[in-house]
């Protein structure tokens, strides 16, 4: 057998959950898998390279969970559930270290949402991590960005600007204080996908943040032809947040990408049953403002009315 | 709009097929769609890599047709139509007179095989390109490698080695006599995808030819748990090959990759029905072996056994 074929043999075959629905797995020209009737497939990739996504360096383990929570995030942004995943990973070296440690974390959450990876490569080059992830939603039930309505509340799930406040950390720009669970926002990402299969019948609209609430808030907006009012002292700010960035903790919470929360959209009067729903999936879900007429994105504080030039992560702008 | 999505906006939407059964395509969290009844999705990625899969500074028309054929090419290989397609791409910087070649390269490509390209996502970062395909086929109707009889006879589609030949030009380990067919062989290869849908029913085993026919046709027998006897003079050699390499020319066609034709397994009393499906869709098909029992991979020249250690590329072994 080929090198390129036995590590994949070796780190990859059997490493997601086992489902019933894959007909051909890792090993043939491409897989198989059957879809139940009355679902829809919805489709992701993104990738992480590093140097851009992540630091050389960074643990093989976080590295593997968070190629798939990036997607997952996806997923989850459009009410859908996750089932099945390829792996395109490019690196130098086949350094079987690294790579059992990036199975482990790719693994461990693959398993933990039922995902199986069902084919991939492995290719020599600069190291960089594609995933594409299939789930699969009931017939019509996906859930947009551009279906909000004027009078929507927007919510915010979890808290957010820990992952970049801990980035901030590794990049010398923030104190470190050395608070692991700061870290492990940053390097073990939670997907909301738990919350996401309860959003159809509820949400207007969803997105998930990657880039900052202030631009993907934005974005929601932008696609459902209104304007975002952003109320920054309502942003949901963890403790260990607070602790590390202290005043500026709002400009994490605002600006900082990396967070894969959820943002929604919800008509005031359904709020307290998406913040129920949200208990019932394990996270909070706080009100962070509402959709009005008009377009672009208001932010206030204390009733004022700020605005920002730049608002969140833009791959070709930084 | 940030500019990541500015550049996706411009050169990549509306970029493929339309296709009906795409519900929500670029510009959501992902893209949502149908499957007709009766189907079964075949699912594959592959990742071209600046430096390693081709030459820095190759025409960005040809990276992206060949991103999406080396694609096309799995699913064919699977007797599956190829309908959804994304794609990822990472690059130094946005150059858009490269990005503009790149999309023409890879819709012209699309639109000819009906492929929608649904989502992706660009990044900044060392240039490679992840494209995912997603097919279909009718439920249990994939062909695998793995189910080919003993007493199969072997075949290949078009001809192997062009592209290997074009390669070593390039590198300047052949003399380069500037023929054209050659050049586009490696550059714009052919994936066989009107062959493949016609192969169930027909053939009882296929893979592609990505790595080199000894290497491939290998691979279908070992799957198949079978012994692969190949007849290096019945390699389909094109004329363009042979006054290219002379002598050389069925070294090229054995042990080069890229050609991404089809080997096919077939019960020997229907290799002219194949022959047949194969001049209907255009390309030829020639027998240049069989499968008998055992293991490993026989090659034979006029009557001769001979051995090789090394029939292929390997991503890891070079």
């Amino acid at each position: 057998m080929d090198r390129e074929g036995a590590l994949i043999e070796r780190f990859f075959r059997d490493l997601g959950a086992q489902r019933d629905d894959v007909t051909i797995c890792i090993g043939d020209d491409a897989a198989v898998t059957a879809v139940p009737p009355g679902y829809e497939l919805v489709l992701t990739t993104d990738t992480l390279v590093a140097g851009v996504h992540f630091l050389a360096g960074a643990p093989g383990r976080s590295i593997g969970h968070r190629a798939l929570a990036v997607n997952l995030s996806d997923i989850a942004a459009m009410a859908a559930v996750p089932a099945w995943a390829l792996l395109s990973l490019t690196l130098p070296e086949p350094d079987e270290s690294w790579l059992a440690q990036f199975a482990a974390g790719f693994g461990a959450l693959a398993r933990e949402h039922r995902v199986a990876l069902v084919g991939g490569n492995l290719a020599r080059g600069p190291l960089s991590v594609t995933v594409q992830l299939v789930g699969l939603v009931s017939t019509g039930k996906a859930l947009r960005r551009s279906t909000a309505a004027a009078g929507d509340v927007l919510c915010v799930t979890g808290s957010v600007g820990d992952a970049a406040a801990a980035l901030a950390m590794q990049l010398g720009r923030l104190a470190d204080n050395g608070d692991p669970k700061l870290r492990a926002r940053f390097e073990y990402p939670t997907a909301r996908v738990a919350l996401g299969a309860r959003l159809h019948g509820l949400a207007s609209a969803c997105i998930d943040l990657s880039d900052g609430v202030g631009i993907d808030l934005g974005r929601l907006a932008s696609a459902s032809a209104l304007r975002a009012i952003i109320d920054i002292e309502r942003l949901p700010i963890s403790a260990e947040l607070a602790a590390a960035a202290g005043e500026a903790a709002w400009q994490y919470a605002l600006q900082g990408g990396e967070d894969y929360e959820l943002g929604i959209a919800v008509p005031s009067a359904r709020v307290p049953e998406l913040q129920q729903a949200a208990l019932a999936a394990g996270v909070h879900c706080q009100p962070v403002g509402r959709l009005v007429a008009g377009s672009g994105v208001e932010l206030r504080r204390a009733n004022n009315v700020m605005q920002f030039s730049s608002m969140g992560f833009d791959h070709f702008a930084r």
